[in-house]
Formats: structure tokens, sequence, C-alpha cells
């Protein structure tokens, strides 16, 4: 307490000198705010136009600080639900930092702010963050964790804050860990109040919109049946209640759809079931409670003794009161996940908690019959939607001569919306469209906007990532195009991506294996060459739902909770390379875990495999198909099989005859072609080269 | 305690009935008492003659739970030092089950035993196993655990007790976290001795062996240089003694080797750094100190207080006395590894407990160049022994006309050992010579006796897993041979194990990746066929030491404490298939890690991959070129012209002819005769075939 009461000397000081407690700043687009002198002296002497200044944000946040007696606050990325994508209301880390990407955490100390980012992010955080924060990159070997820079910063004792409805479980674990062997004797300080929001004068209400029933011809199963088997799995682990806190788990389970996240159609709400009760609390309690659509599709409780299942709906408010409720009046464990909040942790005593993932990520991650349908449907309309895009896009490129105003990738971005917004079933994107021409499609996560800006031409490669919502799927995928003449290099880097995309795509593995056991099949065509990319090579993605869910994932290393690959999971499958400040290649195609049938059958064990949905066709020019193995040159013709098959037909003429240059099949001539200017001195070379050659004269014969 | 006492009631009945306490009993070979038709009636009615009886050591190990009211034992395989491998003293799991497999833990309670083996066992636990004991396969699905095992039999609140030395402080936390969730409120029960020990008559007992000094000229680093390295290390966690507890740690550190455990080069004994002092106990010790050599190799102190490093040598027993001491004389924390015992990890009070891999571990399994380069050496000198044999084994085979009694499994072992024998430097085998035709092949770590042993003839595949101690060098290598016709299923799984083999040796990754994360690249070419392995890809090897030793190894699945490969590591390569009753595949070439060049360099990243140190032929009749890619095609070239370059010359005339027939640059016409009676039905392979013909036409011309 001696040691906490001088640092309080210390903040008087500077406490004194603070006036200003709220500020007026938009986080999103530019910030007006004139540049502080006083923070911000040559360290970076001139600012990017995207640079959104934070000095006052800051200045306002110590001051609430000082008068809470917070040495040092957390500000993680996510909401109370943990979501990587939130409303306006919760961007309270995009606020506080300027950096606008999905994931990021910040600390702000008295002296000073620091911001870790993933390697996605390295380059963007460059062009938004300001010079009061210290940018640290996580992925980079020998860098302090949050925890590290903190115990750095703070003396013996002091406490570390957050609020604990924006913290996860997983990482208050991970901090009690950690401050525990501390030497300074660090200590962790619950908030229950947001000190962002204090001074986040026009922050954003928290969204109440309109819900939307999920048809069960979408759905597949009603919430009838997912509740009863989950009341199974509650039995198996001796749970008497089950709290579900995540957005996209709530909208699987009432086969209901919102808009309150831009891009994600879920709705703020929450969950509990117990063996006799099952309780939905919304935000949007108001303009859903006395609908008759939605009070037939929950069979809304009229009394708690209903014989049938009814689904009592509750405001969002009354949730953490009721979370205390059931906790106390059930005999058995409340089962939460890693993933729910500190504040519903701390609500429940140590002994009634069971904290195991959540039962419903699986359920939702391994797709019913009618999902698959739908998700293959839904691909198929938006590659439609995508290649009249690029049927277009290659038009135009020409026409407009370099001019940004007439090309560029915002309005591409547009222009893509507007084919997509024509496909059936269409109920918006799925993510902001990545679009970056050139340098910008070296940020891995790029979102182009008015400063950023670049014409798309012939000159450089341009790298597409989009994705849809459709009543019956979420699409997500990525294309890389050259409109001109590309480098041996830029063949080189699209090549390998495409080896790596196909070789995973083409794998046969062992049931009971995990994404990261795999994903070194991927990686592997680019290390060959020196090349490489830092990020994972695939995410779970839902079905009319998040574009990024777990359990399963494709990236090599040890995350706690990941689940083996199962049929009925989809996943992306998307190698990149990236040049920085030159040009990015990802090729990201969403493929489905099948069982594969093997010629031999060893000790009982069964096989699975990757069927691919995506259904747009990848670009010859940039194939070097002297590169590939004549396996690798198989599939991709099996590809394109699929392609003329289930897409060609739905095509405009002219989207036809783009995508037939594409599709058709690789033989020995356009091989033969592609050689001809490359009499390559390696006998390696030489012999692919001949073998191809006998190849192109056996098929003349 | 009430609950227990109605345990020792139970026990009591049991108890009465008892009258043996010790028996005179051989795990080792058959086992000469009657069977006990009590406890072994018509489970397996007729034994295997490989079976081991172990109805009177399981009367007398219950008879003294009983004394020691112990209502379970826990027996691991592992000694006071966590070997794998043991002197015959050590082997209590043997005595106890009759299994004398290298890994296994057996469990026994008043009215039960059980026994945990892992994939590689499960062939031969079944011949070697009686019907006292249950059989639990740990690498199967659904299997409990011996905790889970140990939950089940026992009542409430039952100790379950162990002897401190025999068990890891690994297995301690492991047990610990079970057993405290565990509704059972088991607990924990040390025994400062052990019960195996009390019942065991003719146990060996602990070996003594002089020592033998290993030359710098072998070892490249004096222990001298080694300890300043530890002291650093030591400093870095703030350490003030580093207790070293595995015997070749021991022995890598002071430059010393032994003979006191069969194949395995090492010595009782234990260390203790400091920063002040250097402290080796021995069990040789009346054997060592008073040699001349020793002195001065070691520096004997002969005051505590002398200027330049010296090494004070202590009894064997006065080990854990001196524990005591120095972790209450020393202010700083104590290092040891979590493969410590529990009886060290008791000594020490937990505040002053550092528990961390040890330093020497790696410093270990990263070879220095004179251990790199005698590495090298003696797997040339091992793969003369090895074809020289082969050559010799091939004319032998169609002599013996199928005779055991002229040639069979053990007697080719022998044989193969005298060739070892004529090799410089040798030292002996480095672990039993597993030597198994036909169905024996498909026994994991078989090792022929007198009831199994079979004739080796034209009509199977034959697996030869052997190696050698060389004064400068470990070596292990398995090839696969057929003396006749191989069936097409033969030559499928060779070459498909081959293909995982040349995968890996010819992968390159990224400086920072695990084993783990590079394993699947091994198993896909046989998972591509519904083939498959329940092992291990590769292991760490020592530099004339133990066969396997960490920290970095070959396997997919997170295990605690795995080291990243680093250039200088020594790991196996050894993917198989083992068609259960028929026949085993297994290739095994120890590989180098190795800094690699790419043509590009994304990022500053670095690269590695494997350079092969094992030169011995694989064989082509075995081989469908049909299935191999070009690349692997080009690796085979490559590494057999480094046979034919390293190895060929000091090969007897006849060898040489073995060998160049297996060396052949891989070539359109071998390709074309090989195909000649294969006309594959599908395009693929009409492709392949094709592409081939085409080769080989190139080459006529």
């Amino acid at each position: 307490m001696q040691v906490y009461m001088s640092y309080m000397g210390l903040c008087l000081v500077l406490g004194l000198m603070v006036l200003a407690s709220t500020v007026d700043a938009q986080a999103n687009g530019r910030n007006v705010i004139p540049r502080d002198q006083r923070d911000c002296t040559g360290v970076r002497p001139r600012l990017a136009p995207t640079t959104i200044q934070t000095t006052q944000q800051l200045v306002a946040l110590r001051a609430q600080m000082e008068l809470n007696r917070v040495p040092a606050y957390i500000i993680p990325s996510e909401d109370a639900h943990m979501s990587e994508y939130t409303a306006e209301h919760g961007k309270r880390r995009q606020f506080i930092s300027g950096f606008s990407g999905s994931a990021g955490l910040a600390v702000v100390t008295m002296f000073k702010a620091a911001l870790w980012v993933d390697g996605r992010y390295y380059l963007q955080v460059e062009q938004q963050v300001d010079c009061n924060w210290e940018v640290i990159r996580a992925d980079d070997i020998g860098t302090l964790t949050p925890f590290e820079w903190i115990e750095n910063e703070l003396l013996y004792g002091y406490p570390v804050a957050f609020d604990a409805k924006t913290m996860s479980i997983q990482m208050l674990q991970e901090a009690e860990l950690f401050f525990r062997k501390s030497s300074k004797q660090l200590r962790l300080q619950r908030l229950q109040t947001n000190l962002v929001d204090r001074v986040w004068r026009n922050q954003p209400p928290l969204p109440n919109n309109m819900l939307m029933i999920h048809e069960l011809r979408y759905a597949g199963k009603t919430w009838q049946n997912k509740v009863m088997e989950i009341r199974r799995k509650m039995q198996e682990k001796d749970a008497s209640a089950l709290i579900v806190s995540a957005l996209d788990e709530v909208a699987w389970l009432f086969n209901l759809r919102g808009t309150d996240v831009p891009f994600n159609p879920v709705f703020f709400s929450y969950a509990i079931i117990t063996g006799n009760s099952i309780r939905l609390y919304l935000n949007a309690i108001n303009e859903t409670q006395n609908d008759r659509r939605f009070q037939q599709h929950l069979n809304q409780c009229l009394s708690p003794y209903e014989s049938v299942p009814c689904v009592e709906v509750k405001s969002y408010n009354a949730f953490y009161e009721d979370v205390l409720l059931v906790a106390s009046l059930n005999s058995g464990k409340i089962w939460i996940t890693q993933h729910a909040n500190v504040f519903i942790y701390d609500v429940i005593t140590e002994i009634k908690r069971l904290i195991e993932p959540s039962p419903i990520l699986l359920m939702k991650a391994v797709k019913n019959p009618t999902e698959q349908m739908g998700m293959r449907n839904s691909h198929i309309r938006d590659a439609v939607a995508l290649i009249e895009f690029v049927t277009w896009l290659e038009k135009e490129v020409p026409r407009a001569k370099g001019d940004a105003r007439r090309l560029s990738e915002i309005s591409a971005a547009t222009k893509l919306k507007q084919f997509r917004s024509q496909q059936q079933g269409i109920q918006g994107l799925s993510f902001p469209t990545i679009s970056g021409f050139g340098p910008n499609g070296a940020v891995i996560h790029y979102t182009a906007n008015e400063q950023t800006n670049a014409a798309i031409t012939n000159r450089n490669m341009y790298l597409l990532d989009s994705g849809g919502q459709y009543l019956d799927g979420t699409t997500d995928v990525t294309r890389t195009f050259h409109f001109g003449n590309p480098t041996a290099f830029h063949k080189e880097a699209y090549t390998r991506v495409l080896m790596g995309s196909i070789d995973l795509a083409k794998l046969t593995f062992r049931t009971g294996i995990y994404g990261r056991d795999i994903d070194v099949v991927a990686r592997a065509p680019l290390w060959e060459g020196g090349l490489g990319y830092k990020h994972g090579t695939g995410h779970g993605i839902g079905h009319y739902l998040l574009v990024h869910e777990g359990p399963a994932r494709i990236r090599y290393g040890f995350r706690p909770n990941e689940e083996p690959l199962q049929p009925g999971m989809f996943l992306s499958d998307e190698p990149g390379y990236y040049e920085p400040n030159s040009f990015g290649v990802r090729l990201e195609t969403i493929v489905m875990v099948v069982n594969k049938r093997t010629q031999h059958q060893f000790s009982n064990w069964t096989f699975m495999g990757f069927e691919p949905i995506t259904l747009v066709p990848f670009e010859p020019k940039l194939i070097n198909y002297n590169m590939l193995s004549i396996e690798q040159i198989e599939w991709l013709n099996e590809y394109n099989k699929q392609i003329e098959q289930k897409v060609l037909p739905k095509l405009s003429a002219e989207a036809k005859r783009w995508v037939r240059v594409r599709t058709k099949p690789i033989n020995a001539q356009q091989i033969h072609r592609l050689n001809a200017g490359n009499t390559a001195p390696s006998i390696n070379m030489g012999i692919m080269a001949l073998a191809a050659l006998f190849l192109c004269s056996f098929l003349v014969l």
C-alpha cells in the first residue's frame, strides 16, 4: 500500500496539468484535432495523412485513471461478447489508439501507451498510429508480451486495471499466472466500469436492430433439436446450466440473425440454458418481444411450466443478475467458456464454475446437410458475382488508363458489391473488401481509404479478398490478378502460393488430426524458395454467420481449445506471399472437410480430405506450369472442370469466355508454349520440360 | 481415514491367504513357475511359449502392499535417473509384469493389475504378458489413462502409492493435477522404499563398472568449457545450483563414458554444479577415485579453494544429502528438471525449486563441429559393416534353404554384430538389434528370442533396425529387404515409406519450427494410400551416447519441453508401415539439421533442411518408380552419389558390386524396364508411364 501511495504522488503532479476530461473525437475517419506538439515532437516529424492523432483521448483517459487510482489500464480489442468484429459502440481500443485492425491490445500507463499488433497489421499500424504509441510487433521474436511490458513499467505492488466485461477468462488466467510469478507482486484490479467509455463523449449506443428469423430450410435443424443436443452434453458434464455469451452462438442456437454488427449477422444478446428453461436476453427486446412471428418461432413462454420447450425472452440488462440467480438456485455446475468475460466469471463462485469449450462451438462448426448444401450453392452464386466483376474489371483497366478517378481500389470494391447485390439471397458483405493494388496488396488486412486509394492499372498485381453474407451461406474468397505483363518473380510467388494451396487441398489425412498438424503442407512450396507468410493458413467459416469461427483452424503451433478436423467443417485454404512495398499474393479457397476413401485401410483408420467449395478460376498467366507436379496439374484440371460444370452455365456470354480461357485443361501444348522461351540450364528443369514436350507430342497423336 | 480402514478390512481377508513373500523368478527368460490355476482360469487357455507368468510375483507384491497399507501401487518403467533403458537392477516393471519393452507403466491393486503400453509394443505385449494383466493400449482412442483407471478401481479417500525415486516430477505434477480434480479425493503417497525390490530376491545389484575418459579429439569441447557455459545459463535464471540426474547428461558434461547400462555408454552418477563447486557422485567411486588418469582428467579437487575448476568426486550415496545441503546453504534457486525424480523434488523446498529443462539437454543435442565430424565418419564405417553384412546375407539366404538352424533372425543379428565389431572405434551396439522376418517385422520394437526366432527366406520382407556405439558417434539405421519376389503390396508399402522419408529429408523449413510441425510431411504419402504408422517419425540421437535423446523430435502433437530444430542436431527420419501378422517396412536414416540457402529470402527469415548422414542404399526392387516424383528421384540419385563417393571405396569387391546395382542413377531405361508390365488403366498412371517412356526415348537418342 505504501508503494502504491508513492505512485499516487507521482500521478498528482501529472493530474494537475490535466484539464480536459472527455474528448469528442472520431476514431474512424481522420482526426481533426491539431497535432499536440508536447507529445509528438520530432519522433515522426511528418504524420501520414492516414494517421489518427490520439493525444487528447490519452490525456482524458489518464485523468480518469488518475481519479480511479489506476496506474496501468488494459484495453483489449473485444467487447463483452469477445467478438472479433464488434459494433462501433465497442471499438474502444480503436478509439483510444487510432488503430482500426480487427485484433490488437492497448495498454496505457501514466507516461506511456503501447499497442500490440500481429503480423497481418504490421504495415497498417504504421499508417494509423501516432507517436504517442509504442507499437509492439507481437509475432516478432523477442518482443515483450503485454504483461512483461507492464511489469517493466510499473513499480512494486501496483495494480493493473481492466474492465471485467472486456477481458476474457482465458486472458485473465494468463495474466494471473504471469503476475503470480512476477517478482514485482503486481496485482490485477477489476473495474466495473469502462474508463474509455467515460472519456468517449460521442460513443455510439449499443445497437438494438430488429432480428430476423433464419428459416429452417436454410438452418436445417430446429432450435428445439439443438437445445436437446446441448442438454445431452450438459448432462455428460454434470452441468445444470450453460451460459452462452458469444453472439454467433446465440444466433446459431435460436436460428435467428441480426444486423447489429457490420458484416456479422448477429444481434446483442446472451442465453442461459438449464435442464428446464431456455432464456434469451435481447438488447432489441422491445422490437422483438411483441412480434407474432418471433413469438411463434421461439414458442415464447407463457408460463414457466409449459410442457414443450419454450423460450423466455428477457432484457439484455437482466442477464448478469440471472446468472447469479441460476448459479445460486441450481445444484450442478455452471458451464461457461474461456471466452466468457471476467464479469460472468466473477458472478459464479469457484466451486460452481465449469470452464470448458462451448458445446455450441463444435456443433456450429460441423455443418448439417442443409447447411452444407447452402454453402455450396451460395459459393456458386458468389463465384458468378466475382467472375462477372473481374470480366468487367479486365476491360475497364485499359480504358481507365491509370486514372484513379475512373478506376481505383475503392471504386472496384463498390462495383464488386453491386455484382454481389444482384445475387439471390444476398444480405450484405461478410467483411470489408480487401482491394489492394501493388504495394497495398502487401498489407495483409488492407482496407482502402481516401488517402491510400490507388488506381488499378496493368503495371502490378491486384489482390482481391472479399465475401458475401447469403441466406444460405457465408463466402470468403481471395484471388490475385495482373492485367498486364507480370514479372518472373510475380509468377514465381503466385505459383508457389498456388502449389501450397493445391497441396493442402489434395492432402489425405488421418481422422483425428488437427489443423495445426497439416499446416506445413501449404507452406512448404513457399519455404522451398525462401518465401513465406506471417499468418495462418486457414480459418473456420460460419453458415450465414461469422467469416472467422472456431474451434478448428489450419495453423502450426499449439493453441488451447483447438478441435480436430471433422467432416462437415468448412475452412479457408489461403497461403500467401507479401513483398513489402511491392505487391501481395493470396489465394483463398473455402474447402469442406470430407471423408475420403483410400485404396487400403490400415488398422481400421479412416481418412479425410478437402473438397473445394469456392469455384473461381486461378490466373494461368501467373502460373509457371514448369513448377507444378503432375498431381498438382491434375488437381487443377479437376477443379476447373467443377467450375465449368457448376458456375459456367450461370454466367453472361462475356464472362463465359473469360472463364473458358482459364479453365481449359492444362495440356502439353500449353506447357510447351509456356516453356518455349525457357531453355533451363539445370538438368532438373530440362527433364521437366522434356516430359512436358513428350506429353505434348502424345496428345497431338 | 475411516474409509481407508474399511479397505484394510478387505485386504486382511486376502492377506491371510498369502504365504509367499519373495519370489525367485527371472523376468528375462522363460518363467519356470507352473501356471497358477486360481488366477489364470480359462482367460487365455494356452499361453504362448514367450509368455512370462507373474502370479507369484504379484502375490508377493500384494503381501508387501498389505503390510504397507497400500491399496494401489504405481510401477513406472524408469529408474531414479529416468532412463529409457536401464540396468537389470532397475527393471522393476519388467520383473513384475513380464513385459520387456522399453516403455510402459504398471499399476497393481489388491485385485487387479494393469499395464499401459504404446503402439510400438501392441504385438509384443500380447506375446509376453499373462492373464493376470489387463493390457491397456495407450495410443488407442478412448482408453483410460493410468490415473483414470486408478480412480475407477479405488474407493473414496484411498492413497495411491509409488516409490519417490522412480517417478518423475512431470508425472507427479500430472498425477497431482488429476487427483486434485478427482471426485474420489484420492491422494498420492510417496514411499521411501521400493516394494518391488522387497519381493525381488535375486535382483541384480546396481552396476559400478569402471569409467572411460572420452577424449577431447572425439568430444570436441572440454568439461571446463561446458561448465562455464552452464554457469552462464544458471546466472540468466538466477540459479545457484544445477542438479544433474540424467545419466547421459553427466557423461556428456564430464566427457566420461561407462558400461553400466547395456547399449548405453553411461555410468550410475549424479552431479551438482554451483557457482564455485563441481561435484560428481559415482557409484564406481572406488574404481575411479584413485586412478591417476581420472584424477588428471577431472582435475580432482585437493581443497575446496582451488583457483582452477576442479571436480569433487563423491560417493553415489552421498548425493541426496548434498542436495539438501546445497539447497539450504545457497541463497538462489536450485535448478532441477521435470525429469528429476520426486525424491529430489521433495528434498528441495518449494520456494527454492526452479523446474526448467536442463541446459545440458540442448547443449548436448546441438553437436559441435568435432562431434559432427565424428557422427559423419562413424556412420560411414557403420554403413560399411551393414552393407558387407547384407551382401553376405543375400548370398546366404538361398544356401540356407529356409533352415532356421542355418540362418535365422538371431544368427543374422549375430553375424551383423561381427561385421560391426571389425569397424574402427566400435564399442558395442547402440540397442538390441531388431531383426524381424515376415510377421515379426510388424512388431515395431521386436527382439527375436528362442521362441519367435524365424528363418530368413526369400518369401517375405526382412526388417533390420540396428546401430553401433563408436568412439566418435552413435548410429541407428533401418533398412528393409526382400530376397525373393516381393508382391505388389510389398512394393507399394516400401515405396510409400520411401516417399515419406525422402519428402522429409528434402524439406526446406523456416528456422524456429518444431519437429512436430513438419512430421506430417513424412506421413502424407502413406496416408494417401490409406496406410500409416503408429510411432513418431524421428528422435534425436546422441554422440557416443543414447540412441534416443531430446529435446527435439519429429512427431505431431504438442509435448512439453520440445525445442525447435537447430543446425547441428541429429535426428532419425524413419517412417514405416506394419501389416500385422504379415510384414513390416521401416526406412530409418539419420539426418543432420543444416542451414539451407534459398533463392529468395523473405523478411530476413532463415531456412533449414536436413543432410542425410546414414549412407546405406535403398532396395530398387522394392521401389515402384512410377510413384516417385521427379524431385524424389533426384534426391535419391544425389543420395546414391554420396554413397558411391564416401562408402564405396571402403567396401570389399563383392559389396561394391552389391552397392553399384543399387546406386545406379535412376534413368529412363530403368523406369521403362520397371514399367513394362504395368499398363495402368487410370489416366494418372498412364500419364506418368508415358512421361517415363518419353524420358527413355530421349535418353536413347
